[in-house]
Parts: structure tokens; C-alpha cells; sequence
């Protein structure tokens, strides 16, 4: 975060979670699954949806939306990875297509030497260039 | 998370999760600041905006929320912890006021024997009782 050096960790932390968006991007469902903990709960809230818990929803969710021949193109940019011991963290945007941004975390614990997601939250946001209002007014 | 007993652990979590709805409501900033990491590396993402990084950016914005006298009262309900050894996230929703209903993640850091706050997202959400489309088609 910030602008410092990224450590060792940080990058496999944000190579990890590119890999998540190279399974969107690709609907590779096989590499999807492999990315989220078999050991640890998962959960998932992806945007505009209540929270899901649990692989088996969470994986059922990603196969619809990887299956749907609608779902748009996403990008990753703007990634910022905080390592907190055995766990790390995530922020991104999400580039949908063309015209929509999210604001996404993506939460990591490392498990047999790799680091694999237990949670995901993406929604909606304005960049701060483009408010028309005090941004306090709207929590 | 899913229908388990929940352990001493989680009802630490909890009870941090708990301790801070209960600054936001009751608009306690020195609450809000003991809340938050001192040694780690943290981040918010107030619902709408982009992703704030480090401690001065983020308390200032709970102060700028805090002092706000417009700012909507805050509950949390349907809390689920997850503890990841020495880390822990919390999926919730938050009701604000009698309309408004977010979904939002919280990241917990175990610092000096506390679970301190590291990350915060909170976002907009429809339940699945009151969707009128195919969710997968929304992300």
C-alpha cells in the first residue's frame, strides 16, 4: 500500500489474486476452483448480492457466472496487497467492460504454500473526480 | 458461519464487530480509533467510494462520517465470523436507518491480545427475496 517497495510476499500475494481475474476473464472454472481454500471458510458477496457461505455455494455462484455467456470482461487494476502473517488482503478495482468500475477485497490465507482466497466482496463506486457531493453524507 | 456452534474465538470477533457498530452509532471517535490497527497496514471502502489506504486516511474519514450530524444511525445484524489463526473477517449487514441496508465485510488483525479492525468494505445489495432478475447476470 502506499508508495513503498512491494516485499516478496506482496507479489505472490497480487500474482494470486491476478490469477483470479485471468479465471474470470478466461471462465476457467477448473483454475477458479482451485483458487479458493479447501480449509478454511469461504464466503463470498459479489455485487449487489447477499453474502454466500461456504464453498459449495460460493463455487455454484462462480459457475453461473462464469457459464453465462453474458457476464462482461473484467480487468484488475489498481491492486494494493497488505500481508498480514498468514493471511493477506487485497484491494482492486474492477474494470467490467468498457464503462462499469468496481471497487473489489479479495482475502488470502496461505494454505500448503499457496495463497488461495477465502473471501471476495466487489460493489459499486464513484471515483473522487467525479463526486458531485460530500462523500461523508453518503455512509 | 453456516448453522455450527459458534467458538470463543468468533465471539471475540464478534464482539469487536459488535464494538464497532456500536462507536459508528454512537458517533465515538476515540472508540473508533482504538478500534483500528496501529500495526498493520489498513484500508476502508465506504460504500460508494475508492479504497482509502493508511490510518491517517481512514480515521479521517470516520471522523468526517462521525461529526457528520446527517449521518443515518447504524445497526448490524446477520453477523458471521471467520477466524484464520491470528486473522479473522467478519460478513455482516448493516441497517442504516429504517430504509437502507449495506453489505460489508470486516477484517480483523489479533494486535496485543485485541482484534483490531485492518480493512472495511461496505456496499449496496438487493435480498434474494426481492430480486426480479438472474443475480448471475448482474456481476
Amino acid at each position: 500500500m502506499q508508495s513503498r517497495i512491494t516485499s516478496s510476499e506482496e507479489r505472490e500475494v497480487l500474482s494470486a489474486n491476478a490469477e483470479l481475474y485471468r479465471a474470470f476473464r478466461e471462465r476457467d472454472l477448473a483454475a477458479m476452483r482451485a483458487l479458493w481454500s479447501q480449509e478454511h471458510p469461504v464466503a463470498c458477496i459479489h455485487p449487489g448480492w447477499e453474502a454466500l457461505y461456504g464453498r459449495d455455494e460460493v463455487m455454484a455462484s462462480w459457475q453461473a457466472i462464469l457459464e453465462n455467456p453474458d457476464a462482461p470482461d473484467v480487468s484488475c487494476v489498481e491492486a494494493n496487497a497488505a500481508v498480514l502473517g498468514e493471511t493477506a488482503y487485497v484491494t482492486c478495482v474492477e474494470q467490467l467492460g468498457p464503462q462499469v468500475e468496481l471497487v473489489a477485497t479479495n482475502l488470502f490465507v496461505r494454505e500448503n504454500g499457496r495463497w488461495r482466497l477465502v473471501h471476495h466482496q466487489a460493489g459499486p463506486f464513484t471515483r473522487d473526480s467525479e463526486r458531485e457531493v460530500d462523500p461523508t453524507e453518503l455512509n
